[in-house]
């Protein structure tokens, strides 16, 4: 029988699939070795550094007419692993996640070999009814008594997004047809420490980023709702329309919860759109013993909170949850193609969520958080939260036990921010040249840990305070005894600094 | 040695990974076995159909107090691979993308394992330069010689929404800070065929679907470039500012193409920014025998193309392209987050590319395309496409041949599309009537499929057209047997209506 007749396979080589299976099977082998075992291995290097310069040459990254062989394939599978960040190895610190969650990363690998994607129920049936159950739970968790609704989207950003676009529909319905142009200057409301996925919003959404108003914080970086209260009233007074507040649970630097409660109290006064961007501090809500740094939070209209950073969910996992109960997600966003959403269907439509994203699209995040959830429960979700939290209190402890180490201010959250002087400086008088030279000894250790690879810790500059290091210490990640190591190994580095 | 200090564990159980390690290896194996090779077997069932009523009993998906144990999550594995729609089996044919590519799924599987975030090339060195070569090359393909920039993100209407924010910023640039508040009224272009997620950028970004004038098509679903000039003019005369028009690569329904040669002509008459959204058709620019489709694209500002759906690389795969080289996508995205994108780095920071989204964590879904085109080459990817619209050509006249089905209209790419008329049907005379009970067959002919598990092929109504089915052919996924099989089995289970 021949194979092909004229250009066409008579039988499709997907069916052939012997090969392939082959190769998958030895690519796991090494994924197992190299990605997982090897990479979590705190004996091993969280990163073997090499410039971009170096790494292009080792890569030999061109694509060319004529393929590879499977050989060499593999063996680029593996160099890419070497030289890549290990993000899951216990030494790694340096963003709002980490950690290898097993039970979230074989949902992942699931999700990956199906390829499905959430538009309709008949096409991913199985996940569109996980996310319904993951979204009610964690709306359970927020408090909102009476249900609500939400979506599972691509990241903390575009959950932020959606939250300010539902707020500007919610006041101003007809500016989903008629748009910006004819409706008077919206102005909205947010702390300085927030995530920049807010002004980012803003830009995109055509609202600017001036018309962010950016209130004070205090000095442990909460905004100050009585400055919330003076700028709504400086909106109003030059002409422009507030429409919402965005009050950031855990902001990405210090770690600091802005005061729901009050903010709420000022939201209903002037009618506006209480947002909680609780990315990464909505998992204190797993926790009985944390929870009250979210005081306040059943009274916001929209929630963003990511499972993907405390929590561990593999990346990504990022919730848009929302109070309504009148299907505002869907009429915000819906076009109604007629070739998905077909309203002939054999089965409930109302099943069909995907005219409720601003993607078409859209991969089963959900399913990462539901598989580890049913594995460990809420109460060991609760544990982690509680060890993470008690973990970074003991750092906190340490920096302020060891010569040359102070905080930048006490944590309530997992961000512990400290500066480190070597000996060099500890004996120069607080001041400008002190704060001067401080201010390059993060960096030059920050190229020291990455060019030896034994840790990754980030390190900013923030508002008039010269650069310190942020830890970030995420459970069952980070150990008491990781703490240790990472203040002997910024000495080790800093010291002749 | 105790294991905990008060609430703080001395040793992180990360690193006692032993029982993750065995966990994840049992895993595998299911996955092996149920979601690569039984998914993919053309003997097995597409999907096992169930109500959301039935799955939801079966899945127990509430989310409790304690864990459950390993045995029971790795049941909850086999049933979530069980009931879920299989997208790479032989049979399915329901969306713009299907099969099971190995290289691309290993890719994905090595993110999956190492969780990479793209915002800097510290926590991502070998992904972020990945990307650059992807880039690069398909710029090549585009045909800009003098080179450009671009960013892969999740998913096509995201990429569609960048088109829209850097048309609008090129012609705007205080649009950024300032809003479109103080703007004239912006219109941009589009056929009545385009993908929807151009009217939802629209919406999302203060715009208003309004504001998108819909240019009519021809028959055969391309935009009518005179319909444009026509609409460009009524726009100023009414004092609005057109700024972009976006030509459609591939229509999502008919697979057409519009003349990207005559819109550029009017674009550059019309100073317009030229958005390509070629989600679907940009695999052509693979061919040497099928890239004139797209010719002229080479003139386009900006460009969407997902290697996801024709190219099969794993869900999700999309790229932005643009022609700027003033780096126009960061200028307009950016907001300069110290905490990530630090000027006092010791590397190169023009290799931190996180600057130029608007997400924050982005996957590094280059890296599925960069592995599969290594390992096939452009040539293979170039047969590919060849094969996929020889076979689609090969449906199209089996339809003609076969009594009982009717092409819409000769596809010029891979989507077919067609009624199948049963027996009972085939004598009325062509009216009203006739159409009206067409118009019935196909949702009971799905209905009949899913519920068998046999095979999944779209279908819907379009303009004054009653449903009828679209059926996407993608290689090396489809082969003349599995055309043949589709159009006996929609005769079977449609015979009787």
């Amino acid at each position: 029988m021949p194979s092909t007749k004229g250009d066409v396979p008579l039988i499709s080589p997907a069916q052939n699939g012997l090969a392939a299976e082959n190769f998958i099977h030895q690519s796991m082998a090494i994924i197992m070795e190299d990605a997982v075992k090897k990479a979590t291995d705190v004996r091993e290097k969280v990163c073997e550094w090499r410039s971009p310069e170096q790494l292009k040459e080792l890569l030999d990254l061109e694509l060319r007419d004529g393929g590879e062989s499977e050989s060499k394939i593999l063996q680029r599978c593996r160099d890419a692993i070497r030289y890549s960040v290990k993000t899951t190895h216990p030494h790694f610190f340096n963003q709002l996640y980490a950690g290898m969650e097993p039970y979230s990363l074989v949902a992942s690998f699931i999700v990956e070999a199906l390829k499905p994607s959430l538009y309709t129920y008949e096409v991913a049936p199985v996940f569109t009814l996980m996310e319904d159950a993951v979204l009610r739970k964690m709306i359970e968790m927020i408090g909102w008594e009476e249900g609500g609704d939400g979506i599972f989207n691509a990241g903390g950003s575009m959950s932020n997004m959606y939250a300010v676009n539902l707020a500007r529909y919610h006041h101003f319905p007809d500016i989903k047809e008629a748009g910006l142009s004819a409706v008077p200057r919206l102005v909205m409301f947010t702390s300085q420490e927030c995530h920049y996925s807010i002004s980012k919003a803003a830009a995109l959404m055509g609202i600017g980023t001036k018309n962010v108003y950016m209130v004070p914080s205090d000095n442990r970086g909460k905004m100050i709702p009585s400055a919330l209260e003076l700028l709504i009233k400086t909106a109003k007074s030059e002409g422009a329309v507030p429409f919402m507040v965005n009050a950031t649970a855990g902001t990405t630097v210090l770690g600091a919860f802005d005061p729901i409660q009050e903010i709420a109290d000022i939201c209903e006064k002037y009618n506006l759109w209480l947002h909680v961007d609780a990315c990464w501090g909505g998992a204190a809500l797993m926790s009985n013993k944390h929870q009250h740094l979210l005081k306040g939070i059943h009274r916001a209209n929209s929630v963003a909170w990511n499972p993907h950073k405390m929590l561990m969910a593999c990346l990504q996992c990022s919730a848009f949850l929302v109070r309504d109960k009148t299907n505002l997600l869907q009429r915000c966003h819906s076009s109604s193609a007629s070739y998905l959403f077909q309203q002939d269907k054999f089965y409930d439509v109302s099943y069909d969520t995907g005219d409720k994203s601003v993607q078409c699209s859209r991969k089963p995040d959900a399913f990462k958080f539901w598989l580890m959830w049913k594995a460990l429960g809420t109460g060991e979700l609760e544990e982690r939260v509680d060890r993470a939290l008690a973990t970074a209190r003991y750092l906190a402890e340490e920096i302020k036990r060891r010569e040359g180490f102070r905080l930048v201010m006490e944590p309530e959250y997992a961000n512990v921010c400290f500066w480190y002087s070597p000996p060099s400086l500890r004996n120069l008088p607080d001041g400008p040249e002190l704060w001067k030279k401080l201010h390059t000894v993060a960096p030059v250790v920050k190229e020291r840990m990455m060019k030896k690879g034994s840790m990754m810790v980030g390190y900013q500059p923030h508002r008039d305070k010269a650069n310190f290091f942020r830890m970030i210490v995420i459970s069952p990640q980070a150990s008491r005894l990781d703490m240790d190591f990472v203040l002997d190994e910024i000495h080790n580095l800093g010291k002749d600094l």
